[in-house]
């Protein structure tokens, strides 16, 4: 018996403390509705992914388990960005997913086989590490296993014994012999770039069946047990200094533009017009368009939304608004919410404010602790840089008013019937708070401003500009896209 | 001008009043979290069900409204149960929802067309008159709307201008003008099929848009106050007399059965390999499997699922526990989740509790209306015939201990470090209502044991033969229907 090996009894008695222990820590977790706890199992040909799985369903209380595998993506799949498919099935709180083909999968496949270059491995790779960075700074563990068969054992059929358990699951889109050394060579670039301090690749020495399921209950268990005890303690890193941006953009902004009534209408009838035909490309079927509205209370978001979607198919349309998280949102990783709204290809979605709640609302009132919000300005990047490059138009306004005209525009709302239900007593609460939300609002577009979703400042002093400037902007940047695309 | 057309002025003038009263309404809904309401746009081509959606995008709150439409059903779609699209969209509590090509849409166009027989046509009616009925009863609000065009404006196309404005959106899926006469048959028919007092069809005569839109209105409006008004009220019909069956299988059952260790492995054996080949049949493929177990507090439950799940693939396996629902959950109708949980093609679904919560937990402990529960018996049967009809083979098993056994086992579970977690204050108080839940049993048995969906009670007094009673049923009701399969 080598040191990777394990007798009958002592394996007995060790799976038996392993399993008291470890429905332990699932009912713990489950009790803390504590994120989830994902186990990417990947490996070497017949290293036993699946059969290790077998076992776990012996052990652990299935009702909070799950297995998801991935196989190349299908159908509308192909046409999101590429983690959407990962994203959209996250596990809720509280349970264990194992993974089989998980988001390295395709990626190395394809490496190994010389069909993606070297850059773009590694750049699916950085992807993949911001994601799991994310995962994991939102409460979600990672275990990353990587079964590992030594010498011979590696390109060699299991014996009969072992085969026949798992004979109902054929092993996982997997690598013939030949493939060996090619797979070999990928995988260790892969675990070269991806291996980070929050979800480090473990090896699991697979040869034994017996070693390998105790070794991953151990670390299965070690990471359950770490996370309950972080979940007790205030693990919250001291706020660190935040400069600010310098660029004061509501403060530069010139709030005079205005528009008579006559060209108004004569305006809107003109971009509406141009944006029902934009919609109705044929081109546009390969693209989405996201459209994030933000702004004070009362700056005219609502009405300038509604100029935009009468141009629009009602079936290929849905305006979120964003509210508070629900309690079980609350125990998701912030952006999920936002990836199960993105746009299909074809199709507007709008949000009535956004995904921006993070490092607005929330870090204003002190929702999210500030390391938080500080590194939501990258992960929001990264969201919407994916939508880009899957097609989607993203567009981001800030509808912009003074002080002043907002007081006048609470008291004119308390006196109409029909809009008197848009004012709360927060409403007037966050008006003591203008110079917070303008440095978060300044702070915000210098951060995530960028070329593949930009942000526009327009002032909605005058809500007839404010409506007009939208449309046409939306009309500009989207004919650009669809033009830039034609070549494509 | 006609009774059926409205001037400018008096359009204006009405639209605004109705406007503000929808906000407000709408507004209300909301903040109940009161049940979504449906609004069903059928009706004559070109009457202007796109146009009439528009004017509503343009009048009421868009983010909390939806259009969904519906074409003939698509990949997986064709192969689960036909209302499963319609269940798994359904819009949340406290929106509005518009349908274009709703339920109705498909079989109408194909009766019409001849492609369905009378008695398959009246079979579909009947089913939907079900699902409506149901959703009524749990409160969701169903609109259905016959926008009406008379005799020369039937089959001529709109005129140039009104045409305009709906130039941006095809009409939904329609029928050519020689359609129109077997399609004013077949919508005749349907109208006299499904007009229940809950949810009558109403026509709206459409010549003129402007009278077209407002009675729209005023229908809406009129549906969400009698809506608000009566979620105010306490609107609970007295509880009925309430016979209860006269069976009684769980006294009737014999708690004798057992299985010696050694028989207990070798039956063990012989039905695990049996299913491990069933469920890799092709013909699984074309069908389905939906185990529900449901037992007292430590009938075994756990321990029988585990014998069934160690012979199944994790990735077309989903066990899904059943607690109380969560507070958005109780927000929907009480079946949703168990239809959002159904098993696709080939895949297993076990339910470790189910939706017979309703007429077991939630009936004794008061959570639900005695006329709720009692309903609730045939909507049941509806949800699983359904299932059987696509292709699910649907087994049900009450594992069934004596008060004395049960004793025992919370006993060696305070005991046992692996079990004590599973025993709560609430197991214990249980207990105090072994009648009521035994009643509750045998009247669950007498109205839901079906020819599509049978009960199996099963003596868990001695686990072992719990566990090779169910995995025999398991096998030989699968068997029997692949056998059957194999000739249609």
């Amino acid at each position: 018996m080598s040191e990777h090996a394990l007798d009958k009894k002592t394996y007995k008695q060790r799976s038996e403390e392993l399993k008291e222990a470890l429905l332990d820590a699932q009912f713990e977790l489950q009790n803390q509705r504590g994120g989830p706890v994902l186990i990417l199992i990947s490996g070497n040909d017949f290293a036993g992914k699946a059969e290790l799985i077998y076992t776990f369903y012996g052990w652990l209380d299935t009702r909070r388990l799950n297995t998801r595998a991935f196989n190349l993506p299908e159908g509308i799949e192909k046409r999101m960005p590429r983690l959407w498919r990962y994203w959209r099935t996250l596990p809720p709180a509280g349970e264990l997913g194992f993974y089989l083909g998980s988001w390295y999968h395709q990626p190395l496949m394809r490496f190994s086989r010389g069909q993606m270059s070297e850059a773009r491995f590694v750049a699916a790779m950085e992807e993949i590490v911001r994601f799991e960075t994310l995962l994991s700074r939102e409460g979600v563990s990672i275990v990353k296993l990587w079964l590992h068969l030594t010498g011979a054992d590696a390109s060699k059929r299991p014996n009969s014994e072992t085969f026949k358990q798992t004979v109902a699951m054929r092993e996982w889109g997997d690598f013939s012999a030949t493939d060996y050394e090619q797979v070999r060579d990928a995988a260790q670039r892969m675990e070269h770039l991806t291996s980070t301090d929050s979800a480090p690749w473990i090896h699991v020495q697979s040869s034994d069946a017996n070693y390998r399921d105790i070794r991953v209950a151990e670390i299965i268990l070690a990471t359950l047990q770490q996370r309950l005890s972080a979940d007790n303690k205030d693990s919250q890193a001291p706020q660190s200094d935040w400069p600010g941006a310098t660029r004061q953009v509501l403060q530069e902004l010139d709030y005079s533009a205005s528009l008579d009534k006559d060209d108004y209408k004569q305006q809107l009838d003109v971009w509406q017009a141009r944006l029902r035909e934009l919609v109705r490309h044929p081109r546009f079927n390969r693209h989405s368009l996201l459209l994030v509205f933000e702004g004070s209370d009362a700056a005219g978001k609502g009405g300038t939304i509604r100029r935009i979607t009468e141009c629009l198919d009602p079936r290929h349309l849905r305006v979120h608004g964003t509210a508070a998280p629900s309690a079980e949102e609350a125990t998701q990783p912030y952006l999920l919410r936002f990836w199960k709204r993105i746009p299909a290809p074809g199709n507007v979605v709008i949000f009535d404010r956004s995904h921006y709640g993070r490092v607005l609302v929330e870090r204003v009132e002190g929702f999210c602790p500030p390391q938080r919000w500080q590194q939501a300005y990258q992960e929001i990047n990264d969201f919407e840089q994916q939508l880009q490059q899957s097609g989607t138009v993203v567009l981001k306004f800030w509808l912009a008013i003074t002080e002043d005209e907002q007081l006048e525009r609470f008291k004119a709302r308390e006196k109409s019937s029909v809009k008197r239900y848009k004012l709360t007593d927060e409403d007037w609460r966050n008006r003591e708070k203008w110079p917070a939300y303008e440095q978060a609002v300044n702070d915000m577009v210098a951060h995530t401003n960028t070329a593949h979703a930009p942000w526009f400042i327009i002032s909605s002093q005058d809500k007839r500009h404010a409506r007009v400037e939208s449309l046409k902007i939306v009309c500009e940047q989207l004919e650009q896209r669809l033009e830039r695309s034609k070549s494509s």
